[in-house]
C-alpha cells in the first residue's frame, strides 16, 4: 500500500481526495493535515462518509509526515503551497501539487498572475504539469506533479487535438467558460451567498483571469503552436461543473471530417474523454462526479469556426480526480483505480 | 384610457403584460383570450396580485374585440400569431405581434427559421420592427409593431453603437447567451424540470437557433453593415434574466476610448439602457425585474477584441416590457410609463 | 408629504422599506442611514431600481434627523435598536420599529430571548404591537409602534381567529415553520452560502427561536388565552417566503364549518389575508412580492387535530410591508398605498 | 454472484439500484426492462456511469428473465407492480418489490389508499415488509420482500425505539416531512417543473398522503401500539432527501434519559442508523448519497413533546439502498455490501 498524506485537508480539493483515497486499493492514508490548532474528525467535515472513518486532519508537523509517508497532496492555496512542496520534495517525497504554484514556467509570468515572487525558481523547471492525457510520459517519472487548473484542463482538452492537428489558428482563441460555485473556494463572499448566487449569473474577472496564461502556455507547450486568447469565465448557481464553450478560426486544412479525425486520433482510446456524436453536445450533469472530460464540437464552414464545448466536473478531472489519474499513471496503478 | 386586449393571455408574456398593463395610467384591458373553453380568473394565474383584480381570461371572438378595443397585443405562439395579427390590422387596430411572425422581412427567412410558409408576407413588409432605442421614429407611427426576440434585444443594443461607429467588423461576430429557463416557456419537458435543470447547465440549439436570423437582419438593417455571426445559446438553471457575452473584431478606428464614446452618443439620454463603468459588467440580478438593459465592455488591445457583456430580463425587455415601451411610444405616452 | 427616515437602510428590511417609499403617493425620504464611515448610492444596493433615483445612504446624525423628518423606520439589529428608539421617542417623533426590541413586554423575557438587559423598560410598555389586522385601533394612535416578527406574523394570524373563538386549545401548539434564506439577514455563514444551502434542508433552534417567546406573549395577548406551544424553524433553499404549519388540539366545539366562520370573521374584509377554500392550502411563490398573508386549514375530526398553514413573504408581510401597512394606519393613508 | 433482474429499470429507483448493484462484490445484473419497444443503452440513462459499461435496458419476456435470475427487483409503478410480483414469486424468484404494492395488510386499507382492487390479497399476507432494522429476521428468509416506502421509513425509524419503550403516546403523532422533488417521481408536472418549484415551496395532499395508513400500520405491527397520526408532506426545492419532523406526546416514563437510552439500545450497533448528540439535529446534505437515516431528538419537559428529527436519501435508504440491504440479508452477503 502506497502511503499518502493530504496537505491542506479541509478545502474542496482536499474533501474530494479524501473520499476518492478511501476507496482506493493501493493507498492509504497517513496523514491529513490542517494550519488551525484544533484537530477535526474527517466525518465531521464529510458526514457523508460511513460510520467506519475514523481518520483526523491535524496540525500535523512536515518533517515527521515526510518520514512516515510515500506521495503527498498538497491542497494549500496558491502562493502558500509553494514552500510546502519544496520541503516535501526536498524530503525525496513524490509531491502532486493542487495549487496553480508550480503551473506557469517562468517566474516572471507566476508574478504577474499571483502577485508574489515565486521562491523556487529552479524547481518550477523540474514541475511536470499533469495534463494527464497529454503528458503521460513525463508524468510517470515526474517527482513533482503540478496539476493543472480546473479552467486550463477543460479549455486545453478540447483545444490541443485541433492545434497539434494544425486545423486551427492558435491566435484566434475564446473561451466563454461557466463554473459552479465550488470553484470559487470555501472563502465565503457575497458573490458566493445564496442571496448572491441563486437566481443570478455573471462573468467574473473578464480577460484577466489567472487561468488565462497558463492556458496559453499549456497550448503552446503541448501543441508547439503560439497561442493568443480572450477568456471569459463566469460563475453558475450550480454546486460544481465547468462548461467550456471554446471559438476557434479554422485553418484552411479544416473540415468536419478532419475536425473528428483529430479527436478521434488523440481521444478514442482514452479512458477519461468521451466524444459525442456530430451535433451533440455535453452538459454539466453528465460529468458530475466523475472523472471525465465530455466534448461535442461543430464547424461553420460559413464563418469558418470550429465551436468546442467540453463539460467536466471541476473538482474531479478539473482538480482532485486528475490528481489521483496522475498519482496512477506515476505509480503504475491502473489509470482508473479509484477513478469509476 | 386606451383600451387594450391581450391575445393569448396565459403564457408567460402575457402574464407579464397583465401586469404591467394593471399599473399603467393610460390603458385598460378590456380583455384577455386564451383558446381553453374554460375562462380563468386572472389571479388564478397570478395569485400575487391584489384580491381586488377580477379579470378573466376567455375564449372571446376576435371580431368582438376588435369592435371593443383600440389596440390589441398578440402573445400567440409563433406560427399562430400571423393569422391573428393579419386579422385584428385588416379591422383597423394598432397591433402590438410578441411573436415571431412579423420580425423577419423575408418571407423565405421565415419559412427556413419557423418551417412555415407565411401566410401574409405583404404585412412582413408594413410590421416595424420595435427595438425601442434604435427604431423610435418608426415605432411611433406604425400600425403592426413586431416586437424584438429576447436574445435579439440583449444582443443588438450590445453591437449597433459600434457597428454603427464603424469600431467593429460586422463579419466576425460571436453571441455566447445564456437564458434563464422562462425563455423556453411554459411547455412541460425534462429539459425544464427541476430534476433536469436542477444543478445542470448546457447549450442548445449551437448555431441553429431560430433568432440568429433576426439578429442578423437588425444588426445590417439598423446599421448598414453586413452581419456575419455564431450564436450560442444557453439553458441558465434560475427563472429569468439573460446574460449575452459578445465577441466583436475592432477595426483599426477603434479604441477603448472610441468604444466608450459611441455607447454614450446613442445611450447616454436612453431610460432603459445603463453603461456600466469601464472594466464593470452587469449581472443578471440587476435587471431582473426590470425593463433596463445594462451594458458592460472591454478592450483587448493584443488580441484587438472587443467583449460586451448585456443583462436584460427576458420577459420584460426582452419581451413585454418593450412592448408596452412600444405602446408609450406609438400613442404618445411618457416612454416609461407603467416600466420603472 | 410625509417625511420619513429609515435608521439601518442598508439591511434587507431597509431596503424593502425604501422600494416601497418610494412608490407611496403620500410620504417622502429625507434620510438614510448607515453607520459605515463611506456613503453608498442606494442605486448601488438597489440596481434595479431607476436610473432616476439619486438617493444616498449616510451616516447622518440621528439629532439633524429628527429635526427634520416625521417618521422614523428603526431597521437596526436586536439589541442595537433599543436606543435609537429611545432617542427619536424622546424627541417627539413617530418610531417604527422593526427590530426585536419593543416587542416583548416583560424585560425579564427580553433579557432571557436576547441576552441584554433592555435599558427602557418604561417605554416597553407603552410601545404597541403593530400586528396590523389585531391591533389596528391602538396602532392607529402609537407613537412607537413595535413591528412583530416574520414568523410571528405567520404563525399568529394563522392561530388567533380559532383561539379567540374558543375552538382551539391554547396549550397544545405546534408550529413547523419553514422560511427563505433572506429571514436570516445578511451576515455572512456557511449555512447560508450557496454551497451550505443549495440542495440541502433542516432546521435549526429547535425548540430554541427567539421568535417563540413573541409568538406565545401574541397569542396570549390578542387572544386572551395562555399559550403554550413547541415552535421548530427551518432553513429553505430560496430567497424569501415563510410557509408555517400549525397544529392545533380542537376544542368540544370545533367542527369544520366554526372553524371557517370563525377564519370569516376575522379576515373576510381584511385587505391583506386572504382564505383558501376547503381543501387547498397556500403556496409560498403566491405571496411572495406581496404583503399578503394566505391562509389555508383543515379538520381531521378523527384526531381532532386542526391543520393550519400560512404563507408570507418574510420581507414584506412579515417586515417591511406590515411596518408600511402600520404607518398607513397610524397616518390616516389608505391602508394598502404603497402595497398593491 | 447471484443474477438479478430489475423490473422498471428506467425510473428514479431502478437508475439508483443499477448503480448500486453495478458496484456490488456478490451479484450480477442479468436483464433491465422497460415497457417501451425501443431498447435503451444504460449509459444514455445514466451518463455519469463509467465508459465501460454496455447494459442494455429491453422490453424483455417476463418469463424467460425467470429463467435466468436468482432474484428480480420489481421497480414498477403502484397497481402495476402486483402482477409482475405475483408472476416471478410463481416462478420460485425470490422477488424485492419496491412499489407499494405489498405494503399494506390489508386489501380494504389498499384500495382505500391506491383506488385499485388488490388482486392478490393472500400473497399480502405472504409478503415481508423490509423495514431492514426492524425485520431483519423475518426479510432473512422471506420470499418477497416488500421495500418500504419513503416517508414511512424516515419515520417510522424515528419513532419505533421510543413507541416500544413505552416513552410516547401511540395516538398522539404529527409528522411534518419535507421531500425533495425525486420522491415524486419522473412524470413532468407544472408542479415540479424549475419555474413551479424554484423558489417555492408547499405542502400537499395534507392528511391524505398514501403513505399515513403505511406508517400506522408499520408502527403497530412493528411496535406493538396502536398509532393514530397526522402526516403533512411538502416538496422541497432540492432534487433528494427527506427531513421528517416527528411530534410524540411523552408518556409519564419520558425523560431525556430514557429517550437517549432506547434510542442507544435499538441502534447503536446498527451500521445505517446514525445518532445525533443531545442538541443536534440531522441535515439532509449529510446523508445525500448515502443508506444511512440520520437521527436527532430533544424533549420538552414543559409541554411534555418529544420532537424526533430524521433524514434520509429518500432514493437510497428510502428506497433502492434498503432494497439492496434487504437483498443482503436475505442472501447472507455483509450487510453493508455495495452500500458504503
Amino acid at each position: 500500500m502506497l502511503k499518502c498524506a493530504i496537505i491542506g485537508a479541509t478545502g474542496y480539493t482536499g474533501m474530494e481526495l479524501i473520499k476518492i483515497l478511501l476507496s482506493h486499493s493501493y493507498v492509504r492514508i497517513t496523514h491529513l493535515t490542517t494550519r488551525s490548532k484544533e484537530s477535526i474528525p474527517v466525518r465531521q467535515l464529510l458526514p457523508q462518509l460511513p460510520k467506519t472513518v475514523n481518520l483526523e486532519i491535524k496540525n500535523h508537523d512536515y518533517a515527521k509526515i515526510a518520514k512516515e509517508t510515500d506521495l503527498v497532496f498538497v491542497c494549500l492555496p496558491h502562493t502558500e503551497a509553494m514552500k510546502a512542496v519544496q520541503q516535501f520534495s526536498q524530503a525525496g517525497k513524490v509531491v502532486i501539487d493542487l495549487s496553480a504554484d508550480y503551473r506557469l514556467k517562468s517566474a516572471a509570468d507566476y508574478l504577474k498572475a499571483y502577485g508574489k515572487k515565486h521562491a523556487y525558481p529552479a524547481l518550477l523547471k523540474k514541475a511536470v504539469y499533469g495534463l494527464s492525457e497529454w503528458n503521460r510520459e513525463k508524468v510517470s517519472k515526474a517527482d513533482i506533479i503540478s496539476n493543472p487548473g480546473c479552467y486550463p484542463t477543460g479549455s486545453a482538452l478540447g483545444m490541443l487535438p485541433l492545434l497539434k492537428a494544425g486545423l486551427a489558428e492558435g491566435r484566434e482563441i475564446i473561451i466563454d467558460a461557466k463554473s459552479g460555485v465550488s470553484g470559487a473556494g470555501k472563502k465565503l463572499s457575497e458573490a458566493t451567498s445564496f442571496m448572491g448566487l441563486g437566481q443570478n449569473f455573471k462573468a467574473y474577472k473578464v480577460n484577466q483571469h489567472q487561468h488565462a496564461p497558463e492556458i496559453k502556455q499549456t497550448l503552446s507547450t503541448l501543441s508547439g503552436k503560439t497561442a493568443s486568447l480572450n477568456f471569459v469565465p463566469h460563475l453558475l448557481p450550480i454546486k460544481r461543473g465547468i462548461l467550456s464553450v471554446i471559438y476557434l478560426k479554422a485553418t484552411k486544412r479544416a473540415s468536419l471530417k478532419a475536425i473528428k479525425d483529430a479527436f478521434k486520433k488523440y481521444y478514442q482510446d482514452e479512458l477519461f474523454v468521451r466524444l459525442k456524436p456530430s451535433g451533440e453536445f455535453p452538459e454539466i450533469q453528465d460529468v458530475c462526479g466523475t472523472n471525465y472530460c465530455d466534448i461535442g464540437f461543430t464547424y461553420d464552414s460559413h464563418t469558418k469556426r470550429i465551436i468546442i464545448i467540453t463539460a467536466i466536473d471541476n473538482l474531479l478531472k478539473g482538480a482532485s480526480g486528475q490528481a489521483v489519474q496522475n498519482m496512477n499513471i506515476r505509480f503504475g496503478f491502473p489509470e482508473s483505480e479509484g477513478l469509476v
